[in-house]
């Protein structure tokens, strides 16, 4: 049965980094992965196109297929963009609620050959290797009431901060099944001792523990987690969090790894359809310059490869002829150091090609 | 006129730091400070003999008084009360919100003699100084409707993020003209593409920064805030942001020193009364035990003397004081390195107060 996969360019630098990824997919065609790929419009882009950063016609696409890869969105130009709703990243959020992508997985890792990128001392991020959960379909970013509105004279600003126990429910067992499959330990981030909505949290992972004895949880406050991520970040194994604290926490931790240009994401519904994309964003500094890292987004081919379309051997080949143009000393700007050989962007796949 | 000072000790190792502050506050009345210092309870201690974390008795003191000290509250033992509003935190968030102290300043700074203690390359943190401005009575901390409800059959947790105007307005000025004192630099950190409680935040500031010309204004998000901080911390002058974000951030900030155990705090009101604290906690682990790291503690005095009291010279004294003494080699083990003499408690305290 020939899977469907949509390739969503976005904006910024999000068209040269697919389009490396694109060539992967096509070599992995090649060797006998039997998808077909559509391109679709999101972001700025698509607003620029059709006066909506998601348009039906590419929520159709992205529905109808098995796997998504999204490139990046957003920028400037549509910065000042009065109306939210007309925002490129309405166009990321439309496709993880539309689709239900409540499950975002987000991995810290450290490249051998690139630990001397980090900001921090080597031997704290030497062999890192964190899983972040992130619940990606609710919290703060989607509950309601919202808005902005006049109450006794002046303006008002609100959102609302809201889980539901099934919601919680769900987004933990993805953790601790992924906690299962990994180092045991998860750590599930929440403000306890302040928010209603995440004493409730810590209440449903509690409830949930005992049907994973084999795993070790523990809970952490979310200001004492983002100090224990610069302090001794390889004590965590897998995390999980809301939608807002995830998006803080996994950007840190990313940056831990001095290589974000490394890292790649999925975000999955319940039947395993999903979204993959690089954690970095669209960059629209050096946007159509053949010089961003194509390599996050190549990584999230390999990560689509295992999680939505079931060809692990594939995925590996992919992780592994990265790790070879690695070995041999190439690297995009963002990633050089003295002694490597800098490339572009296109030259990187080229290298990534050959070994794969 | 003679000043009032109230103690609060608090939980942990609250007593132990506090009582080495408060002998640098009795040798500050020997040198002619005419301050009246009075203690009380608050947190887990306070609980434990009233009933509540902020007992009416404490409340009425902390009206009355020019400035507070407080050690830090929170434990264990108070961690499985059910009632969130009988948690020692909740003695913290009430003496902020009914003495409307909004205005909290963080400062993340490098002591030159401690830099090796970073987990951050010390290029990166040699000379580091920022200074967070935080909201700290309104934000999602505070905002109605809160709580856990059954909706549709199952449980629901939700708070709610609300800023308003004149809020906003209020802290922003804070940060500007701290920002005018120092480096001329402010950064305002918020979601504005997802949360339109910050789209409002970003726009008062936008509004506020002409009647302060010789500021140069810049936002961020704060995912990518959490990740700058990581990545190149120095880049940073004044940040500004609200309750919960301040929240994570500053810790992190705090961290990325490395020594945590020497940065102090301030909380203002209007009127410029003021709470002081250190920005650890309350280390429920070495409580007891003679060996926590009074000088945060020991700091915020400083603070103190220069925020609420007047006192410039007394203040210097004090910076000056914790200098020399960290110069001599001497540390507490939080902070203790190779060559290093390692200290107690009332070592460090005894070391000051020789130096002061
Ligand atoms: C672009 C933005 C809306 C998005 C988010 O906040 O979720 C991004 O920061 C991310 O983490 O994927
Ligand atoms: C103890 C807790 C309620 C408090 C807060 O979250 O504000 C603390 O973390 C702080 O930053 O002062």
């Amino acid at each position: 049965m020939t899977r469907k996969i949509l390739v969503l360019p976005g904006d910024g630098i999000g068209p040269e980094i697919t389009a490396q990824a694109s060539r992967i997919l096509a070599a992995c065609q090649a060797r006998g992965l039997d998808v077909e790929v559509e391109e679709g419009l999101v972001g700025g882009s698509a607003y620029d196109e059709h006066g909506e950063p998601l348009p039906a016609v590419t929520l159709d696409k992205a529905k109808a297929a098995d796997a998504i890869l999204l490139g990046a969105v957003g920028g400037p130009k549509w910065d000042k963009l009065e109306d939210l709703a007309k925002r490129p990243e309405k166009g990321l959020l439309g496709l993880r609620k539309n689709l239900g992508l409540f499950g975002n997985l987000r991995p810290a890792i450290t490249y051998p050959q690139l630990a001397s990128a980090s900001s921090l001392k080597p031997e704290l991020v030497a062999g890192l290797d964190i899983m972040i959960v992130r619940e990606l379909t609710g919290g703060i970013y989607f509950g309601q009431p919202r808005g902005i509105e006049v109450r006794n004279g002046e303006r008002v600003g609100f959102n609302t901060y809201v889980y539901s126990e099934s919601e919680i429910e769900r987004i933990g067992r993805v953790a601790f099944e992924m906690a299962q499959k990994r180092g045991k330990k998860l750590c599930s981030v929440d403000k306890a001792n302040v928010l209603e909505v995440t004493i409730l949290w810590r209440e449903v992972m509690e409830r949930l523990a005992p049907e994973y004895p084999d795993v070790e949880l523990s809970h952490m406050y979310v200001d004492n987690a983002a100090m224990q991520l610069v302090r001794a970040p390889k004590q965590f194994d897998v995390m999980v969090t809301g939608n807002m604290f995830g998006d803080i926490l996994s950007d840190a931790a990313a940056m831990l790894t001095g290589s974000i240009g490394m890292l790649p994401s999925a975000s999955l519904n319940e039947s395993g359809q999903g979204m993959y994309e690089p954690c970095h964003g669209s960059a629209p500094d050096i946007a159509g310059q053949n010089v961003a890292n194509p390599l996050a987004t190549i990584l999230s081919v390999a990560m689509m490869l295992r999680y939505s379309l079931d060809e692990p051997a594939l995925a590996q080949r992919i992780e592994d002829a990265v790790g070879k143009v690695l070995d041999d000393g190439l690297r995009t700007a963002d990633i050089a150091s003295e002694g490597t050989r800098t490339v572009s962007t296109s030259e990187m796949g080229d290298a990534v090609l050959r070994a794969f």
